[in-house]
């Protein structure tokens, strides 16, 4: 019979993690000094390089619904949203502290395939979990990651830094997640169809963004974990600065504009609205386009598509129809507390 | 009227934490490059420093009952237990990551008063908070703390290099917090009762931990977050060790003693349970036993005791009573699925 954690109790646990972590998760980086299991872990961090520290949670039934998403991906999904956030800013993951809240009836072996999902996006970076806790919860179950990556000293790229003229730049097809859970709330695919992948499975462009930080040409980064219009908000707010964006050149998908038929919704709620899918905006002088567009494909598939330009109208975006006329767009991203 | 969060909403409430952070956190080290509000937070570590990483989560209902504990000093004792935990590694904390599983209904007020707990523990040390987020719950409210702390290279102090032969120390009165929760459970004390305090408003010996770290002659440091017993059990299995410890030498509080009686239990199950202080265990060998006393006069107050010794017998922890004769101790600490 499967094992819930009231039967095994917390150190059972934390040693089946810990021997998972042994056997399936990587060599333990030569600069670690303190591994899991002291009062805190300890790395000499790597000269010439600034720390970069992200967390972030995920709460059952909140972000995500365990009838969609198996333990697997729900770890999965959890990893690449901290990962891609370190890749926002130009870094490199190497180090993860996992929290998490747990239910009497919790499954050990639900537990191991939310660990071995963080592996799945730590092991190719040969970054590791270092530390964390496990905690007894009543209801809600949450995961809370903390990311510890490095980039190179000055490298790294921030929302609050375009400069209007600057070229704005996303890569790959925001909105898919967001179409694919509306798809599968109606019941209208299975979980294998590709839009309903993009929601369970999300795909971070970590790799991309530290290539892109490399080249030093890009004015400001961010990933779109607030929607594509929610996070272009952020970087125009925090640069002082406006966008205009040109409705003809957004990278639709094809399969997004199907289910936005199906769904009788706009492809464009999704594309710009609150999704789950991890793509870069990337902004620079009009000069270092291509330049970017290659440190991107450099590092992963998919299109780069230059979609409109930062302006000094600070705090407004700007919406260029294909009849020439201009719609004011609202900013907002995910609200969690409505 | 009180606002709730479902009044204000997420990024309103943020804002409000951002502003209490700017107001009263202290102005931002010299060596952080991007704070708060980006995908991730960024600074230059101190060369010749290891980094030290730990995280902590709490949850109420488990970790703190609201009724005992006013949202300062759950944000206290949060930030309390994370600070320690650096301490227990010689270190001193710089940086914190905070996140908030909040319910619909929760208070701003209680949020910034929460906030106000942690900057409370954070300021004396100049450390900051430099990111995290908050998310809904249905029902558990959490806090999940991640510090960074920083460390003279190699000067760390394990838990899993104690000898046979080395002295064990440790430093206040073990298990005054233990004892104070029951006395408020069953209404014994109001909540100015200084064991009542212990529990409410625990300290920790951050700063005793960095001053022994710094003598180079600790063998082994651990904190008592499991309860003393817990602890230097851990300390024993890591180190493949044994303990003997001498009931007549343990530093049991005159307060603590008086408790036990109005309790009806053996004040040693205080000092050896899990409670909720935050002391340190230290080995060292008998020879520097006078030299960590000082280093930890140096820093804080508070007697500082000898009560035991390392054996050679891994696993065993022996204690010797005051009639000679010996008892086997049973090493558990803290089991939150039980």
């Amino acid at each position: 019979m499967a094992e819930a954690l009231k039967d095994v109790g917390e150190f059972r646990l934390i040693r089946r993690i810990h021997d998972l972590l042994k056997r399936e998760g990587g060599v333990p980086p030569a600069d670690l000094t303190v591994g899991i299991g002291d009062d805190a872990a300890a790395y000499k961090p790597k000269p010439g390089h600034e720390v970069l520290i992200t967390s972030d949670s995920f709460v059952e039934g909140r972000h995500y619904l365990p009838r969609y998403v198996r333990p697997r991906d729900v770890g999965r999904r959890a990893m690449v949203a901290n990962v891609s956030d370190i890749g926002a800013m130009g870094g490199v993951p190497r180090y993860a502290l996992i929290s998490l809240g747990l239910k009497d009836e919790t499954l050990l072996g639900d537990v191991e395939e939310i660990y071995r999902g963080f592996l799945e996006v730590l092991n190719p970076f040969g970054a590791t979990v270092i530390g964390g806790n496990v905690t007894g919860t009543q209801n809600d179950v949450f995961i809370d990651i903390t990311l510890i990556g490095e980039v190179k000293e000055g490298k790294a790229v921030r929302r609050s830094t375009a400069r209007p003229g600057d070229a704005i730049l996303v890569t790959g097809f925001p909105g898919r997640a967001a179409a694919g859970l509306q798809l599968l709330f109606r019941s209208l695919v299975p979980v294998e169809n590709p839009l309903a992948t993009a929601y369970i499975k999300p795909c971070h462009r970590a790799k991309a963004g530290a290539s892109v930080a490399a080249t030093g040409h890009a004015s400001s980064m961010i990933d779109t974990s607030d929607g594509f219009l929610g996070d272009l908000g952020h970087i125009c707010e925090e640069s002082g600065a406006g966008a205009e964006l040109f409705k003809k050149r957004f990278p639709v998908a094809e399969d997004l504009q199907y289910a936005a038929e199906l769904l009788k919704r706009d492809p464009l709620e999704f594309f710009l609205g609150a999704s789950d899918d991890y793509e870069l905006i990337i902004t620079c002088a009009g000069d270092h386009v291509s330049l970017i567009r290659s440190a991107v494909a450099r590092a992963c598939e998919g299109p780069v598509s230059e979609v409109g330009r930062i302006t000094t109208k600070a705090g407004k975006v700007e919406l260029v129809m294909n009849d020439g006329s201009r719609k004011a767009l609202t900013l907002k991203g995910w609200n969690h507390f409505r």
